[in-house]
């Protein structure tokens, strides 16, 4: 039996109802009546295929009419292919919801007010008459001016178009957007206004090479209305952002990249908003937040110097941009806001990233934020000082040039625990079965592997492995994760010694540069008051078998917060409160960048990463014989 | 003969010289030898016929190839089409050249000071290093700021675009555009300098109903470079405003009439940029000035509520816009100011033009303006206070509605004298034969006809005319101006009694509405001590004549001023000074309106003004039997 919109293929013995088969693999399907048929939670709609039961003679002629029945009444005698009209995919949370602001207002450095640049005002015009003839323009300006305190300084030709229509519809009753920059005020839309009032959004975006997570956000109450993530689909043309910058040396290339990514955020506005049942076109102000690399292929600007001595970005502050030079998927009079990079290799996400965590607000402790995307970067400081670098981890954590790899969507494992005879017991984001694993699942199964003696030090599978969990599917060979008939589409789910290699690789790249850091300012990790890691590991992290592979350094497990999407959550921020964009660039004006590839202890420190934990054992304490798990070194 | 350009059709003997036949003609051609074949000034190209002649074998041979001969040395036997490849189309100077802001610095209540919004500053940026690796935009705006005190607000994304190449071409030599708005500047445009430096330049236009005329203007220097002069296209959707609001009322209509007067401006700017060998995307400024209605349907609003009581404009201030909304033959991003209007029925066209009067200079002084375009407007006061009113003149004076009329350019009569026989002694523009009459030769020739008793008080044709000046051409009967071998394209030029009639509407309507405003005010004819004349009359416009016809009142003489175009004089000083800017929107703010539709008495001030001079002839003393010409009543 094949179920939508999930694209799950379920074997299903005769006679089993389809409710039952659906909750045996794990699918999400709610009873109210506990399957009595009486209170239509399990409604479902047949595709292909036949079906007879009960329930099907129960339901009204409309319903039948449209192949509808109850999942509880109805057995399976045919080979089907069923659709979930009540499913809803789960929200990708990336360490975020709509209480955050509320519950983290004295943990970020940014404001969590909500105090947006793009607002809607309700206002009543008077009517024209003889006496008092002004333009229209001028009555709204006046009134504006009367009622709110907003004098405008700038008025789309849009909204002059639509103004003489508007202000005449209902009574004089309309609704203004306005945006404000710096002191000043621009009139971005006007509307008859309804009954109900009229909602204003505004979208949060995560540029990222190789994944592009957004929400948009109800821009007056703050509150999540709809997210969405999805490859980058530039990635078809590298992998990292050197291969992409290389692709982009002709314009009609340059100009291809653009487009793929527009084309992955436009899809991802229209799934977000569909979720939400909001209309994109209500969407007026946007926050993006990305490397600068993303950013220069976004604005569709040559890369080209950003990889050439002296690497030099055309710009690191991007003017704020109306959504007529950008033409996504939202009100053409939107304006975009785009987090300032530092440099060529230190980019938005960061800056963004930073607004995230205590870092600006205490300058009596030390931090250490890692951001181990495909683009690594870490920043180490306080209030007082900031240094940054960069490194190039590779895309492994989100799913990228691993085979058994997935972004943190639906289908991945984001959990796993290997008992001792390499059984797996497992948590599958969206509750279907597994088609692969998250970040977040891929550092669990590198540490479950190493710890239980299936891989060695160097990520090569031992003998035992050989002996008991080795395994082939069409393409193949490596440790078997799941079986054929329990992973998804009926695929054995395996992870080769090319995929170890690759996460291995990734996580020594992020300590290496992690470590170069703190000796260029002069401290160890033990100085470390707290890590903030972000990244695309999914929502959860599992620190200690960070640790343990050797990704995190080996310190008190309550000095670590993993925050997940720092680099969308930061966009919301400044999304929702105007005063964290004078914070984040001051943030970029003032953070030190360190050059890691004219360091030459790069290649040293990297080269000893590349070991399960570390080639020196001492630098993880808790994981030698006699070490304690959980103190610091 | 046929002469290209001009198309000028002449009757030549055989054997003439075709230079001595173009003399004859009155067309332009010069000669610095006297006709001796050594100068070369009378270059010509043959396009059609034969010709063989001293000259034609003298001229080397890469010009004999091409058809080249020299005028003054070529006899005519065929029937020739020639081409003048030295001939200038005349420059149509509409009460305006280049030396004008010197000349009236004192005499106009704008600033003549050149100190235009869009500037160009000429900077080298120093080359980017390892330890100097700053973005191009953030090297740009640091020397921006150093060399020229400009701090930048915002930034065209096509700039952006641009900005990394034009760095690094000419050694980090560059011409940055850049424009002001109120005390914030935007960057506009960024290309590597070359040797010669850049220049730019700014459009003023006057969008007349009838008539639109423009100029391009060096911005650096206040020269104009280019000038051009046509009849607005929307013209065939109906003659006046009203006609227009009436075709505009279905979206496609609105959107064909802004389509025709942005071909008419278009068409317009290529022929200035022409005549001044500038490319149009050297345009970065533009200065409108129009009536409310015209200015409506270019920013393609409805102008539906314009003519319905209360008779609302969707705006009279209108915003600055980018050349991205406007779509014009300019810079894209060139930066458009609108003249503000007063309301629906007094536009731009008069805030401007009273920026070219010093009606605002003084207050112990009462002034008149007359603008007697296709609507007529009129306003009194001083810089104390100032009154308006509106008239639906017609297009007459503007060569609309009028069988032998003409806008001024090339082939109208622009003076014309009869003796006591009715033949014509005249001058044309551009020195062709006459094609018809300018608003000029039309008051000169209604004067004549009147004078000389070839028409009555009431306009109609005398005895006199039909004896001796009454004739047809294909298929008119009118008085004779001139007869077909002398008109052009051997047609005869005639004025009907219908156009007479038309002429006499015009006058008669804005006197009446002069008369009826100052009455409003409680002031007669006599108290005015400066009236100022604006108008699509052309180059010149006789005094005498117009007040021999009742068009201006009988005061003295000396207290008249024509002015011209004072539309696109005043837009030419809002585009040369930013302070015109604040100045006119001032005059918009504090001009009060009289609605004359409302005005009980309208209608025998105008029946009574539809005679000539009048019906009340003691109104013009200076034509009755004792009465003195230029003392004022």
């Amino acid at each position: 039996m094949r179920v939508l919109p999930l694209d799950a293929v379920l074997d299903v013995p005769a006679g089993t109802t389809i409710m039952a088969a659906i909750q045996k693999a794990g699918l999400p399907m709610r009873t109210g009546c506990g399957g009595k048929g009486t209170c239509g939670d399990c409604l479902i709609q047949m595709r292909e295929g036949r079906v007879d039961g009960p329930s099907f003679a129960a339901l009204p002629d409309e319903l039948r009419k449209k192949h509808y029945a109850l999942a509880c009444r109805t057995p399976v005698h045919d080979d089907l292919t069923i659709f979930l009209p009540k499913y809803k995919p789960p929200e990708i949370k990336a360490g975020f919801s709509s209480t955050f602001f509320e519950e983290h207002k004295n943990a970020v450095s940014g404001s969590c007010e909500i105090d947006p640049v793009v607002r809607k005002v309700s206002l009543r015009l008077p009517p024209p008459s003889l006496d008092n003839n002004s333009s229209d323009l001028k009555r709204l300006r006046r009134e504006l001016l009367k009622e709110e305190g907003i004098r405008i300084s700038s008025c789309e030709y849009s909204t002059l178009k639509k103004l003489a229509r508007a202000v005449r519809k209902n009574k004089g009753r309309i609704a203004a957007v306005l945006f404000k920059s710096e002191e000043s005020w621009a009139l971005l839309d006007v509307r008859a206004e309804e009954e109900g009032g009229e909602k204003i959004f505004g979208l949060a975006c995560d540029i990222g090479t190789t994944t592009v997570v957004l929400q948009i956000v109800d821009l007056e109450r703050g509150e999540i209305v709809g997210t969405a993530a999805g490859l980058n689909r530039q990635i078809m043309r590298g992998e990292d952002i050197i291969s992409r910058i290389d692709y982009a040396q002709k314009p009609a290339r340059l100009r291809e990249l653009r487009n793929l990514i527009a084309e992955t955020i436009n899809h991802l506005i229209e799934k977000a908003a569909q979720a939400g049942r909001i209309s994109p076109s209500d969407i007026y102000s946007a926050s993006f937040a990305g490397n600068t690399t993303m950013i220069h292929l976004f604005l569709n600007l040559d890369p080209r110097y950003l990889r050439e001595e002296p690497y030099v970005p055309t710009l690191n502050d991007v003017p704020i941009l109306s959504n007529r030079i950008l033409r996504l998927k939202m009100n053409p009079e939107a304006r975009a806001y785009f987090a300032p990079a530092v440099g060529s290799y230190v980019g938005g996400d960061i800056t963004a990233g930073l607004l995230c965590t205590p870092i600006l607000r205490d300058s009596s402790k030390i931090f250490l934020f890692i951001d181990a995307g495909t683009n690594g970067e870490l920043v180490v400081g306080n209030k007082e000082w900031l240094m940054t670098c960069a490194c190039s981890a590779g895309p492994a954590f989100e799913g990228g040039g691993i085979k058994c790899g997935l972004p943190a969507t639906s289908g991945a494992i984001e959990k796993i625990r290997l008992n001792d005879k390499g059984e797996p017991d497992y948590s599958v984001i969206g509750g279907t079965k597994p088609k692969g694993l998250c970040g977040s699942g891929m550092v669990d199964l590198l540490a479950e592997l190493f710890v239980h003696g299936f891989i060695d030090r160097l990520g090569k599978f031992t003998e035992k492995t050989r002996q008991t969990r080795l395994s082939q599917n069409e393409t193949d060979e490596g440790f078997l994760i799941e079986k054929p008939a329990r992973g998804y589409g009926g695929r054995a789910l395996l992870i080769t010694e090319k995929d170890i290699a690759n996460l291995i690789r990734t996580k020594a790249a992020v300590f290496s540069a992690c470590s170069l850091l703190l000796k260029n300012v002069g401290l160890t990790f033990d100085k470390i008051d707290a890590l903030y890691i972000a990244g695309g590991f999914g929502r959860h992290l599992d620190v200690e078998n960070a640790i343990r592979i050797g990704l995190l350094p080996d310190l008190g497990r309550d000095r670590f917060h993993y925050l997940g999407n720092t680099s969308l959550l930061g966009a919301t921020l400044i999304l929702l409160n105007g005063k964290n964009r004078a914070w984040v660039e001051d943030i970029a004006e003032d953070m030190t960048y360190l050059e890691l590839n004219t360091e030459s202890n790069y290649m040293n420190e990297y080269t000893g990463a590349l070991f399960l934990p570390h080639t020196h054992l001492e630098y993880f304490p808790s994981f030698k014989p006699g070490g304690r798990p959980g103190v610091s070194r």
